[in-house]
């Protein structure tokens, strides 16, 4: 596979893995997103996802001339660049040298109705995204739904936080959140602060079950409450408000999966 | 309560601010900490934690002029700095202007043998730690013990992250983990990735128990393990490794206090 050399930070392929690693829209509107790091790439290629260029920097392309020959032959275009310009496209402090653009996958709206599936409405924080990633993985829940204005399943902090797993899982992005619960075809459960909504311990999950979780400071939204088959709650005892929304999720999970 | 004014960077009090910010040697020789921001000195007097220096800077003695006063009534002595030079000390991104500095509590060993706890062997994240401990509370964990070379309590980071909770919570720090474990007087659960131990759904918690998370890269220490009464795992049916460790303690903990 040839490199093509690029020695301009101005390269226009420069500058737009620099707008694809910062901005939402910038992916959106290019349908594209950003694999940093070797591990990362690595779990892309084992997933059949293909890479429309790799971009590697002279060093790496030398320290990691294997892993570098091999996602050379998963991506359609190569190209090197020098050290000090690789730096200021990097999404980390101290980059590995490896940058794969791919294109977003196509929104997988075909959902199991024998699945039991987490939902995340408005879920605002990255790594929170990326953690529930990880532990529906583990404990093999079936695909991750995702509220369309919650944070992009495909920037840089969620993919690293994700640990790859979200490249492995189902991804389903809902853009009309409440309504497509409703109609989706699975129980649902509205996962709440209140200390009046059932305990999910006395749940009896069943094959074809979303549990829904909300944003971190609003919880759920009014409408899709209104639309879900039963409010639970985790009991708690102590004198901390809530806890975190990625917790909330992996205990809600275990029990679901268990 | 009468404010002094410091205006050098040089003063003594704010170098050792700084140094109590950064390092957990300066926090353990000078047996102080410091408490950054207004939620948390509120939630440290709130639970007896009485200031030795209250420290703010000069917009936030104007803008938080009633939370300042009632500080300033929680504290030994109290100073007001230029907010260029409280910038320098604080450990945030945007500083409100509010530091306190208080000593670090007396360590508490005295263990409820009724009680059911967690223990943290070398946790190194203070994002996990501080996760552990907000989790901790809401489900009403009676403690937290800590192994003195996890990650230090008293840090900035962890304070954040455990949103106060750790000021609430009964903290005991081992120096001697495994032994003091094998002579806690409580029934040892450590939670460790293995397939063939005891899955955490089958265990009959009762009350004087303690569950032990090992360190994020390398588990439990064979030498505590040997001291633990049963081996016990959350059984993972996906391709993930593991579950981050704050989340496998959550789940763990939230299966002890059902």
């Amino acid at each position: 596979m040839d490199f093509k050399a690029i020695s301009s930070k101005d390269n226009s392929l420069i500058k737009l893995v620099s707008a694809l690693q910062k901005s939402a829209k910038s992916r959106r509107e290019n349908g594209l997103f950003v694999l940093e790091g070797l591990r990362i790439c690595d779990d892309a290629s084992i997933n059949g996802i293909q890479f429309d260029k790799l971009i590697v920097s002279e060093s790496a392309k030398i320290k990691y001339e294997n892993e570098v020959e091999k996602f050379a032959e998963n991506s359609k275009e190569c190209f090197t660049i020098p050290d000090s310009i690789f730096k200021k496209i990097s999404d980390t402090q101290s980059p590995q040298g490896i940058i794969a653009v791919a294109k977003i996958p196509a929104n997988n709206t075909e959902i199991d109705l024998n699945g039991r599936y987490i939902a995340l409405e408005n879920l605002s924080d990255p790594s929170n995204l990326g953690a529930v990633s990880r532990t529906a993985e583990a404990l093999g829940v079936s695909g991750i739904i995702i509220s369309d204005n919650s944070c992009d399943p495909y920037s840089p902090k969620v993919l690293r936080a994700s640990m790859g797993t979200l490249l492995r899982m189902p991804v389903i992005i809902f853009t009309d959140f409440a309504n497509e619960i409703k109609n989706s075809g699975l129980k649902s459960y509205a996962c709440v602060v209140d200390r009046d909504a059932k305990s999910i311990s006395q749940i009896d999950f069943t094959n074809g079950s979303v549990l829904i979780i909300g944003n971190e400071a609003n919880g759920i939204t009014n409408a899709t409450k209104s639309v879900s088959n039963a409010l639970i709650t985790i009991k708690m005892s102590g004198k901390a408000e809530s806890l975190n929304a990625a917790i909330a999720a992996s205990i809600a999970m275990w029990e679901m999966m268990k």
